[in-house]
Formats: structure tokens, C-alpha cells, sequence
């Protein structure tokens, strides 16, 4: 056995856990957009969406595992370690939105909520494929090129949050505003932490290409 | 002599620093307890947790100096930081925390903040006796079985906080809202940096068992 | 062409990145201080902000972008790469606080913001200051002194925000304390991450000194 490919199986760990823990920041950002879009009998949703963060957390967990044993990796540790916890990230800022949501006794969404929710939703889609192409790096365009979508998301994520603000502040229901503020802003630091994933796999694709 | 006698001392160093870090965090979160169990006079109790954090500034910056002149370090550079940041940290968000109650005006406590403070001091504790063990790591069980209790508080504090957040909420003074969310919120983060620190603490048990 | 010389280049582009950034963020406290001064035709001032601000993005971004091109770096890759988040941040935080004042309807100032944003200038003078001196390390004090400055200015705005909450919150209306505090507070991390950078800063001073 040579040790290429005594190597390659501890790489292939990572790559596979990777990309099942952006598959289930998808799968928590599809159930996030479903339940924006039909806010009724909440709590199994929300419950959903919790059990999904819980599964995140123990492929992250498996991931930062990985690095204590495995002493060669296919980046560097701390790329390894910051792209795990941003996605894990994701996955908390959703789950937390919708459990304040159901704790503040929110009964219905609004415009802004489902805009942001939708963002999330096409930025862990991006992400997701970002992942699947930093197995083996043949073009780093390919990553580069979600990379540079995941930020315009965040971009646009911050002007429906300008947007959520400016109308919110225009009322005058103080309870109702410590609410919605609340949820916008957890929703936008979601995307936040999408940017950080894809800031993290931009700059792998430039080093490892 | 021996090169492992001339390495001692200065491993020697930072587990004496860590254990003056979390039996300082102890202290604080008595103190934490005995304010909120007796919350009257609360001006000197406030300063005297006030001075604890500033004793906790004090031993963590020792730490970061000792990491700047020590070239070897009985763990990674980072776990030594990412510990003193965290246990810091713990200290911070307790300080915080009481020092946001007398300027908001806050004159009684509740049943959570008292559950949320009791759940800080068991977690110090358990930290301190899993940093007492990091200095011969012989059972590394003896280390892990802290982290795991924890960790399981964290989760009792998330529970506490989801019934304080709901309570609260159900009420419609929007001004004792606005001061009992943040107390709450702050509390509960002091938990989530102790569940930091048994973290980095159980990644030091499996590697250096 | 000797190694040193060979080094040298690539230590330069630190440096100018450095100094440009931190150049940017007195600029941005400049505005600040500005717009608080005469806050009556608010739009264009805080686009200008918000202008700098993205200038200092793109700075913090090349610095990056060297780190990940660079073997060879004057200080280490994980001081470099915290030194440009901190002052990345303190432009974060004017932005996002002047962005806020807009979006949350803010008519009037008051003297405690007026006091943090001279704060937050003051630091960022020292800290350009600091930034000058790490090009070639003679005197370790003319660093250390700019940095103890900033630590105690940062003190200074955490008793300014002592008095600013506890001035709001004996006054009765929810939706201004809402708007104030947070304000408040963003102004108050400002000068949390100008401390950061002047940590990194210090820390620097004294390993290559």
C-alpha cells in the first residue's frame, strides 16, 4: 500500500462529513422556509427543525473528533474547524429563530420573515455544492463561483433587513417590536454565517487549486 | 539536568494559572448565587463580583503572556487560549449580568434567574475539578465525566430559558420585557462559555490520554 | 538579491494594508464624530460611512487574500488575521450603528453617544498610531503606551455606557429605550474590538521587540 493511498481514506472522511452537514443545513432551511410559508400546528415543525440542529451538531461534533486523531487533513485545521462550526452556525440561528418564535407566542409571519428564510434556503443550496467540489479541485471556479453568489445573497439578506427594520420602527406596538426585531436580525445573522462558510471555502479553492 | 525536568516548570505554570482561573469562576458564581438568593444592599455584592472578574482579567492575561514567552506549552497554543478566553468569559457574562440588573433598576429576582445561577455554579464546579485533573492526565474518564455534566446543565439552562422566555412573555409590561430578556439571555450565555471550556478541556482529555 | 532582501517585500504589503486599514477606520470615526456634531441631513453622511466602511472591507480582504499567498509573514498568520478582523470590526460597528439611527427613525443625539464616538476616535488615533510603529519594532513602549491608552479609553466608554443605561432606564418609553440601548451598546463594542486590536497590537511588541 503506498502512502498515497494510505492517506486518502482519512481525507475522504472529512469530505463525506462535509458534505452531510451541508446537506442537513439544507434540509434545516427547507423545513424553516416550509414552516414560514404555512405557520400553523408549529410545534411539530419547530421540533423538526430542532432535531435537524441536533443532527448537525453531531456531525460537527464528528468532524472536530476527526481533527484530534487524524494529524493529516486534507486543509488546514483551523479551515477545517472554522467551515464546521459556520455551517453549524446555520443551523443554530434557525432552529433558535423558530423556537424564540414559538416562545414570544409569535401567531403569524410577515414578508420580511419569508424573504430571509428563502435566502437562507439558496445560500445553503450554494454552499452545499461549493462542497461537493472541494473533493478533488479541478476548477476552482466552480467553488468560487458560489462562493461569490453566497455573498450576494448576504448582501441582499441585509437590504430585506434594512427593509424589516425601516417598516417595524414605523410602529408602535413596543411588544411586538422587541419580537420582530429579534427574529430579523437571528435570521440575518444566519446568512452572516453563510458568508463565513463560503468565505472559508473561497479560500481553499485559491490555495488547493 | 534532565530536558523533561527543564520542560516541568513551565507546564507547571499554566496549570496553576488554570486552576486559579476556575477557582475563580467558582467564586464568582457564588457570589453570583448569594446576590440573587439575599438581592438587597446590592451595590457592594455587585462591585465585590465586579473585582472577582477583574482577578479573572488578571490570571487570563497571565495566560496569553505566558503563551507569548513559552515556546512549549503542555497543550496546543490555541486550547490554552481558547480555555483562558472561555473560563474568562464565564466571569465576563456573570459580571455583566449583575452590573445590567442595577443599572436597569431591576429590584427583585425570579425563580429562572435563580435556577440560571445555580446552574453557572455547578457548572464551575465541575470545571474546576476536570482542570484539576488536566495536570496528570492518568483516567481521562475523570475529565470527560466533568465535560459531560456540563454539558447536560447547558441543556437544563436552555430548558430554564425556554420557560422564562414563554412567562415572560406572556405578560404585557413591554419596559420589564425589555430588562428580564437580557438578564436571562446573559445568564444563559454564561452557561453556553462553560460548556465552551468543558469542551476544549474534554479535546485535551482524549488527546493527551 | 540576498533572503532578506527577498523577505522584505512581502513584509511591506502587511505593513502598507495595515496602515491603510487603520488609516480608514480614524476616517470612519472622523465621520462619525461628524455626523453625531450635526445630525440633521443624516442620508449622504452615513452613506459616506457606510462607503468607508466597505473600504476598509476590501482592505481587510487583500490582507487576506496575502495571508493565504504569503509563506512568509513578519508577524504570525493567526495575529495578522485577528489584527484585521478587529479593525474591520470597528468599522462594522460605526456603520452598523449609524445604519441603525436611520432605519430605527432617530431624530436627536444625545451627550452619551457624542461621548462614545469621541471614544471611538480617540482609539482609532492611537491605534494608527501603533500600526506606524510595527514596521520596524525599536522602541517596544512607543507601541505599548498607544495601547494602554486604548485600554483605558475603552474603560472610560464602559463607565460612559454605565451612565447612558442607567439614564435610560429610569425614564418610561419602551420603543425610545429600545432604540437607545441598542445604539448604546453597538457604540460600546466599538470600542470592544478597537481594545481587541490594541491586544494583538501589544502582543506584538512584546514577541518581537
Amino acid at each position: 500500500m503506498s502512502i498515497k493511498e494510505w492517506i486518502i481514506p482519512q481525507d475522504k472522511i472529512f469530505f463525506d462529513l462535509f458534505e452531510r452537514l451541508s446537506e442537513t443545513v439544507v434540509k434545516g432551511s427547507n423545513e424553516l422556509v416550509l414552516l414560514l410559508d404555512d405557520y400553523k400546528d408549529i410545534k411539530p415543525k419547530i421540533q423538526k427543525i430542532k432535531d435537524i440542529e441536533h443532527e448537525g451538531d453531531e456531525i460537527a461534533h464528528a468532524i472536530y473528533e476527526q481533527l484530534n486523531v487524524n494529524f493529516i487533513t486534507p486543509f488546514e485545521p483551523q479551515e477545517i474547524s472554522r467551515l464546521a462550526s459556520a455551517l453549524d452556525d446555520v443551523l443554530d440561528f434557525i432552529d433558535g429563530t423558530t423556537r424564540r418564535m414559538e416562545h414570544y407566542g409569535i401567531t403569524e409571519t410577515d414578508v420580511y420573515m419569508h424573504e430571509l428564510a428563502q435566502l437562507i434556503q439558496l445560500s445553503a443550496v450554494e454552499l452545499a455544492e461549493a462542497v461537493k467540489h472541494i473533493r478533488s479541485i479541478k476548477d476552482p471556479r466552480l467553488i468560487e463561483d458560489r462562493c461569490i453568489e453566497v455573498n450576494r445573497l448576504e448582501n441582499v439578506a441585509d437590504e430585506v433587513l434594512t427593509q424589516a427594520i425601516t417598516a417595524l420602527f414605523t410602529t408602535s406596538d413596543a411588544m411586538n417590536i422587541i419580537k420582530c426585531k429579534d427574529v430579523y436580525d437571528r435570521l440575518e445573522l444566519a446568512t452572516d454565517k453563510c458568508e463565513d462558510a463560503a468565505n472559508v471555502l473561497s479560500n481553499i479553492a485559491i490555495k488547493h487549486s
